[in-house]
């Protein structure tokens, strides 16, 4: 194992030239923040008055409660569901922002979008109610556009959010009605949420944590929608050949990397590039080298093949090959110190959204009525800064792993469909029954230097697939796969056990794929968790029980963002049992720890479990699957044996 | 002074008490916090994601950043505006629920409440520019219920919100909108806020305070239509006498404490009470008697005259008397600890909102439809403990102080209307012009126990009053004053300089009232600081000149909750000098501490100070005043000068 927290060997490299100039990276400022406060690390550190911080000190007399009188578990929770609303808030904006960019395509009001599948346009109003039966395309994409803005506006509790309604089964849907989480407005449970975590507010743990996942709710209507209107304004993705790791930077070319979350400028920017491959020959490079980072990445990677450099811990050390001309992010997950990082070369960083900006950085303000126009204006800034470049401090690890991707639920189907077209997620559900494989895996979730960066995310994937489960994957624990050569079709024959090779076999022959399907199949960002929850909620619907008793899990083997935070909440309502790598600040209420570990599981189905050991958390996962399906296999003996009887 | 931290001598008598029984109260929780954690103070604690919590340790490699890089400024600043977040949600989600109500009214949906206030349902609906013109009161009603919803459902970015435009002037206006400020929809401030401020967005603290400034006016706009709609539905507060402190509580009746913020329960509860005498009886109690708390407390004390009992820090004590059978409370600054409390008595601790609630309270849902119902019942289960009352533990504070408040803007300005009918405002800049009276300040805010409870509150007041300030009070502080024994006639003999005794003298005699007019005007709870602001505009307007340029003053001298740093922000931004007598946790970075003491004032013409020390803040103010007077004489005379020189 390498001196660094990582098993990345090109972050290795770049780890140590970042060292060899001097440059502190997030390694370094992970290792300097140790010991974490513990009062933090466990969640009964109060701040959401100014008579705090208050500590729970239980040994000091009156120290057993904030000032306010705030038991342990009401600190915990509210600490807990605001990192909730952050999520929430983060995904369902960006959700907003396409929104409204979709609603003025529909206007016809900008000219650098357009309405790329009219399929998927067609599936969704159909989902959600908008008629479509002899309708103009634009009338019908406007009224999609104005229902989803709605979900953001709507102020009136009576209401039920249309993303949540219309994708969820009936089941799921009442349980969200029963247990008073059912949202009717996205900005409205966050605003509700806010509130009811002021000081003074609710001191109730258990509401406290029904108004949190409220909110989580609403984050899947925010991601579900922001995936539907990206695939219908920029293509939905299919299976895409390409590569991973730092060695996607190529040293003859002007290299941008698209990084942070939102799809609307760096779409415009993949265009923009194959526009411009001849500005950047005649600035002596070979052409214009676009590579991805974070969810941006992934989207890019999904829709249009854009390789991974890299994921979110190592984010800077794509800067420190020295080859990178220019960095061009939006919102999200963007480490302020890429700028500094930047100072140490040529390289360009550009932040081009309104609410997200870097002192010293570029800004160029993203404008959907100037997108293409700013597209080219930043290519050409990467194509100075490229002549500007110091070949000596030029560096880049050979290291690029080939990827197979761009896993649709769609592009899923259409493989499924080659084998069974009327019920095509039955190859999956059969399968299982057969014993073939054992469930469903997604993986999911950030990098955390609480940890070694992708340590957990890759261990964890080669473990399941040993013990032969399905593999889905999203957000930088794709990423995590992607760069350490997992996604692919040579890791199914390294890492997969006999019966998920079998089904991958049956797969790869009906799909015909010029490439191999990989081991874990990369369904998109993190907003595109969307499209996980609609694999599970279509497994449920096939094999007719209720969302919480199939064979499915979630991990989320390095979470670090509160959206991460957020995906985890909503699963667990949506009856997946959660893997999180890193212990959670709820840990210091066994209260509020046993309702999100235990508790829930007997209200949702699903529930949340801490586990930093990549082995045990693994072990555990496949012991779930093992569990549901044995019940499930129960259910059926008792109710073949009630037919037979009658 | 007492061995606690507070001035009120009947506050003492019950730590006493409380002592004596072994209940421990926030005044020992305080205690029980020192020393707070510096990084946490400060504000350079971050705990926005799961790989912190990251602290500024400027000595150790690598430490002077969080783990993502974000520096001092950028995790200051975050901290900041997430406090801006939770008090505006809290401020507004209070202002939709009565506009939800006020909608229902309009469209006679609800019997229990009607529209009481006719006159100011007209001002409003004019004032946004609702049609008024021979229509039916019930229809400009929706309108105008319409209108306010759609300040919380706005998600277009180009509208601007209705009750910031129609009610602050046009520099203001423009300033807002020159300075990206202007908020469109209330709900989306606050997400975009939480989304600006999660892992890896905004960077920029300058930009991030932007964000805060937003959401802070959005709290504007969400404070002054719960103040408009509360008072068309209850009727605007007039001048009232009445009585504060704990001995306001009555040992021969059954005693309920409203206490909490949302008026919409407890206004029912005032009427169902005047019907419940009789049932009171019955039981051997000589009636029943209500007495306020916090800021439900300001409300049906301005409008019904019920007597406060006593403020924030101090609402444990209320149950230490004994004497209290119920206490019901709604939302916001409710200590958890009063459950605890009644467990030493037979007091019913009632909640009564969705979102709040204590673990082991009765929980009566306060639901629109039965709020009368909803409010017998809860009188009758005070009825019921009052017969469970320990006589040999009731010891009730011989203490109460004659109140003069109920001072809306509109019952101030019926008062100066008689000295001056067209431009009742002038009675005011008048006096400044000829200096009798300094200027003005509101004394606003929290009780907070890093200080001493009540002493900055009115110490500043007796300072400012000396130095011939003319005072508005809302909220807790107003509570502070009034407990004090402060807000009335004989106050001013005692505290008041010679100038601003001249002019109460003439106020006096206009205003022609039973009572004396008090040392400072209560205007009402923390949302009608909304009343405070359109006096300051109305000074602005009055004189001519910018908001900025106008003596007046905001002082929170005891902030503690997220709602009072929202209020500060918004003072900041409409060109209030704004001293806060907590040391804020914006410390921890200078620019930070630099951008919203120093550079605000440069941009907006309002900037905050801190000042812990009560004659020291107020020192501060009489100098700013003296300033802004200064400045415009010399304005004046250079006016002048010109003029004579045409």
């Amino acid at each position: 194992m390498s001196e660094y927290k990582t098993i990345d060997v090109a972050a290795t490299q770049m780890l140590d030239k970042a060292k060899e100039i001097g440059f502190l990276t997030t390694f370094d400022r992970a290792k300097a923040q140790e010991p974490r406060c513990t009062f933090g690390n466990t969640g009964i550190c109060c701040r959401i008055c100014l008579q705090g911080p208050c500590r729970i000190l239980p040994k000091k007399p009156g120290g057993n409660k904030g000032v306010c009188g705030a038991m342990d578990y009401t600190i915990v929770a509210r600490n807990t569901v605001r990192y909730i609303a952050g999520g929430a808030a983060a995904h369902s904006d960006h959700g907003r922002e396409i929104a409204e960019t979709f609603l003025h395509v529909a206007e016809g009001k900008v000219k650098d979008y357009k309405i790329t599948d009219t399929d998927k346009l067609m599936r969704v109003a159909k989902q959600i109610g908008v008629e479509t039966e002899g309708r103009d395309i634009m009338a019908i994409a406007k009224d999609v556009a104005m229902l989803a803005l709605q979900e953001f506006a709507e102020v009136d509790e009576s209401k039920e959010l249309t993303w949540i309604t219309k994708f969820s089964n009936e089941t799921r849907n009442q349980k969200f009605r029963d247990t008073t989480i059912m949202p009717s407005g996205i900005n409205l449970s966050l605003a509700k949420l806010l509130h009811q975590t002021h000081i003074g507010v609710d001191a109730d743990p258990v509401n406290i944590i029904f108004g949190g996942l409220k909110a989580a709710l609403s984050d899947v209507a925010g991601e579900h929608l922001a995936t539907d209107l990206s695939d219908i304004l920029f293509g939905t993705g299919v299976p895409v050949v390409t590569e991973a790791n730092l060695g996607a930077i190529k040293a003859d070319k002007v290299n941008i990397a698209l990084h942070g979350h939102n799809p609307l400028l760096s779409q415009v920017v993949v265009t923009a590039a194959k526009e411009m491959q001849e500005e950047a020959k005649a600035a002596g490079a070979a052409g214009v080298n676009l590579v991805g980072i974070c969810c941006t990445g992934n989207e890019v990677l999904m829709r249009e093949g854009v390789p991974i450099a890299t994921n979110f811990s190592t984010q800077e050390l794509a800067i420190m090959t020295g080859a990178m001309d220019a960095m061009v992010v939006d919102v999200q997950c963007i480490m302020p110190s890429i700028r500094t990082a930047a100072e140490c070369f040529h390289t360009k960083i550009v932040t081009t959204m309104p609410i997200m900006k870097i002192p010293g950085a570029y800004h160029f303000a993203f404008d959907e009525q100037h997108a293409m126009d700013s597209a080219k204006k930043i290519i050409r800034l990467a194509i100075e800064a490229f002549k500007n470049r110091d070949k000596d401090k030029v560096c880049i690890p050979n290291i690029r792993n080939t990827v197979v991707a761009g896993f649709s639920l769609e592009a899923m189907y259409n493989i499924f469909k080659k084998i069974n077209p009327e019920s095509p997620m039955k190859v999956v559900t059969d399968a299982i029954a057969a014993g073939e494989i054992k469930g469903v895996a997604a993986l999911i979730g950030c990098n955390n230097l609480k940890g070694t960066h992708d340590f957990n995310h890759t261990t964890i994937a080669q473990e399941l697939a040993k013990n032969d489960v399905l593999l889905l994957a999203t957000g930088c624990s794709a990423q995590a796969h992607a760069l350490a050569g997992l996604m692919n079709g040579e890791a199914v024959k390294k890492y997969a056990g006999e019966g998920l090779k079998k089904f991958h076999a049956r797969l790869n022959a009906a799909a015909g794929l010029t490439a191999e399907l990989p081991l874990m199949f990369h369904m998109g960002s993190c907003v595109d968790n969307s499209r996980v929850q609609d694999f599970a909620t279509a497994m449920a619907n096939e094999m007719g029980v209720d969302n919480a008793d199939i064979p499915f899990v979630v991990s989320a083997p390095e979470a670090m963002s509160e959206k991460a935070v957020a995906i985890g909440a909503w699963n667990v309502a949506y009856g997946n049992p959660t893997h999180v790598g890193v212990i959670a600040p709820t840990v210091g209420s066994q209260l509020v720890n046993d309702v999100v570990t235990k508790i829930a599981e007997d209200v949702f189905g699903g529930f949340f479990f801490w586990e930093p050991d990549a082995h045990k958390a693994s072990a555990r996962m496949v012991e779930i699957l093992e569990e549901r399906n044995w019940k499930n296999a129960m259910r059926k003996k008792a109710r073949d044996a009630r037919e037979a009887s009658k």
